[in-house]
């Protein structure tokens, strides 16, 4: 398939100038992927030098850019959005999974399945679950009994949401994440480590997305709790009784210990590993593979392990990097005030 | 459903003194969420400005707490331990398995199944497996060929085991676990990354837990070996041939590499990560996140990385916070001496 | 079954000197824990003071090793290499996958099934999708639409390839390993988190070993990329668009964000972590637990979080261990200038 600059333009609400001849577009890249045929987006300033020289036939600049580019530059208000709407253009149909019970999925008879509910090849729905609307429930995803998820979620192979579970509507649960396993609780009872039963649930609300492989243990009692459009990445963990606000971000490999309360619009990025029992306030940022044993106050942005605000590890990092001369400034004082005395 | 101070004192073997009048507990909930009607208990002493003015109307603590508290308070041996019977009382009925092989499960013909067990939809038991009385084995998880367990093991769905493993009795093993996949073993032949082949297996002795999305790789021969009685949280990580002594506690997101040994009543927190053929000694402790690249004495506690002594790092870390001061105590010692040159 | 000096020297093509009697060597280990009748193998230096006074009654040594050891010494090129033969040897025969698929499998009419391709109890193969020739797939496995994988690929059981990735040859993709997730990628549109589409797809290249329950994410467009030979650890991560290059090794728990190029035989060790849109040359070794934020130069070595050049680092490390001295020494100038004014 291909399309034009004119039609690329009128689909984004962008604007271009100049004649743009008969310039086809056949193709989506990266900055420095692009071919002749491909259009691209510039929406890293790490990119321009790219940029510049791309051989991409058109690329989707911010309002205002001027900077001169080989490629036929389209103002948009958002390139990066508007380059989603580009790339669905030319993207291969998404699947379709058609609604209806797979043969071989096994459904329990007081289950509670919506309209238009899709359950896919060996999928397992257990006694009591509800299903909402339009769900689809991916091949070899497990749904447990009791659990219930609202319209429009989406498990994909190989989920597992564990019993009395519940899920707001549009939520996504990609493969291989583990929803409400036993929280990780133990009592020293002579001397040996012994289980405390985890007997409460994960509720996660609308417009949650979870990503692969990751682990959210259910409550020891009451519930651990994922607020609204909280978005979670790979491979993370989070302990029981752990409560999320709305609208967070939590990338890859973050690890949440059991009782924290992380508050709304915080971003935990790679790595990062919180202690139970602590508090994040609102709009507060974690750097990278941080290590939080303290609350942390709204809207700071700490970093280090042990973290600390950013402000002050910056500091000590720049007075470390500067150990070295340090040393040596108070090694030549050693010296001029011993030569002094010996003189 | 209901309970009332008496009845709760005398599941725990509690002591409260003074009228309750009659006080009706219908629920539990941790400190900071009790509303009236609620039981919860004191196990943190972080918490305890927030009990003083907690709404529950009832509260598990030590013997000998004597804080004024707007809860009435019992008092136990072991707070969090009594709190777990009551949790049990209030908590919904635990999902039974009746025992049976579910239609849709593929258990091979020449696999023993133990009395009492149950095989969940979609399961697979492959030849020569071995199924100790009264396991559970989960919807869609798989028991390779020749893998043995011990009775009354617990298998949740989408956990894997791969051949030839071997698990002793009451262990659990959360969904999306894998044991037994191959070891990271490569030599190099001719510039390629050749690999070795990893036919060992994975010993779990009994009342091991094994978290979601742990990993425990088989052994490039002999046994990768997890003692009795150890505990390992989710996302956890343990290489090819890591022997772990009993009765150790793994938090999330632990790594260990390959032929390490940990003794007896280890405690590696959140995130730590540990080389291969190093040794920890029994009841050593390794803090969350602490790079481990040497062997550990016995009940050490280390911290940092690369790790060292706790002891040590807390003086390094007090003496890094003081650099700036250091860098400008240092400055005026050189304008000082300078000045004096200059007099 | 049991073997010879003899035989074992004859199979590696290694030497041995003396009268060895007539030593039969009936198991293989490691050699701290080899017995009488095991054969091990010296592959690190660490362990020689064990190997002296070892059990074992024979040992793989490398070509010109003379110290004196307990056990009959065979000389080969490559000890650890002609330990795998022997083990190989030793080694319970391979659990075979016959051709053929398995009555409860679900193969789409439209997916292209090669030959002498075997497929597991449960295992999904969705519309599209095309199998190499002697392909294994596992148990409860998912293979999306579209998605293509050449001639000898495994897939174990619980393995997850989603919609049109492709794999190569020879892949392996262990239990757990989600191949092909959605990239995470959001657009704050009116203060909330807006799903970017991904999609892309996921391209592994021939002889690429991925491991338990890593998670390798789609394309946001074009595909993220495994190069080659390279071999990928459990509990990894993968951001989308990364592209990685041919022969390198990633450990266990590393994690790489979006966008991020690495070149050829690089090393990422255990649990080190990069930001997105950077790039590691070839031949670059991370160290372990290292947070890279900035791009690499080939064959150079880093070390930390923030990480930067191992010669950097250990200087600085070097000087942060004498913190306490340079706190006494400045401490003691001080004294000394006091002093002397006070003269």
């Amino acid at each position: 398939m291909h399309t034009t600059v004119e039609e690329v333009a009128a689909l984004v609400g962008g604007r271009f100038t100049g004649d743009v001849g008969n310039t086809r577009i056949t193709g989506v890249a990266s900055v420095g992927d692009a071919q002749k045929g491909d259009i691209t987006f510039f929406g890293n300033p790490k990119y321009l030098p790219i940029l510049r020289t791309s051989r991409a036939s058109c690329a989707l600049v911010p309002e205002g850019f001027d900077e001169p580019i080989t490629a036929i530059p389209i103002q948009v208000a958002n390139p990066s959005l508007a380059f989603s709407r580009v790339v669905e253009q030319f993207a291969p149909a998404p699947v379709l999974f058609e609604p209806g019970i797979h043969p071989s999925a096994v459904v329990a008879a007081s289950a509670r399945i919506g309209e238009g509910v899709s359950i896919q090849a060996h999928a397992v729905v257990e006694a009591g679950a509800v299903i909402g609307d339009h769900c689809i429930i991916g091949a070899n995803a497990y749904v447990g009994h009791e659990a219930q998820m609202g319209a429009d979620c989406h498990l994909y192979p190989n989920a597992t949401i564990r019993e009395r579970c519940t899920l707001g509507q549009r939520v996504i649960i990609h493969s291989g994440a583990v929803i409400g396993s036993d929280g990780f609780g133990y009592e020293t009872v002579q001397g040996r480590y012994t289980k405390i039963p985890q007997t409460g649930t994960v509720k996660i609300d609308d417009d949650v997305e979870i990503g692969a492989n990751t682990t959210i243990d259910r409550a020891r009692f009451g519930r651990t709790w994922i607020g609204e459009g909280t978005k979670i990445d790979n491979l993370v963990q989070i302990g029981h009784n752990v409560v999320i606000g709305k609208h967070c971000i939590l990338c890859s490999q973050v690890g949440i210990s059991g009782s924290s309360k992380i508050g709304d619009h915080v971003t935990l990025a790679g790595q990062a590993g919180l202690v139970g029992h602590i508090e994040v306030g609102d709009h507060a940022i974690v750097a990278a593979q941080s290590g939080v044993s303290k609350d942390i106050p709204a809207k700071e942005i700490w970093f280090g392990s042990p973290a600390a605000p950013m402000r002050d590890q910056k500091i000590i990092l720049a007075h470390q990097s500067r150990l070295p001369k340090l040393h040596e400034r108070v090694k030549r004082l050693e010296e001029k005030l011993a030569g002094e005395k010996a003189e």
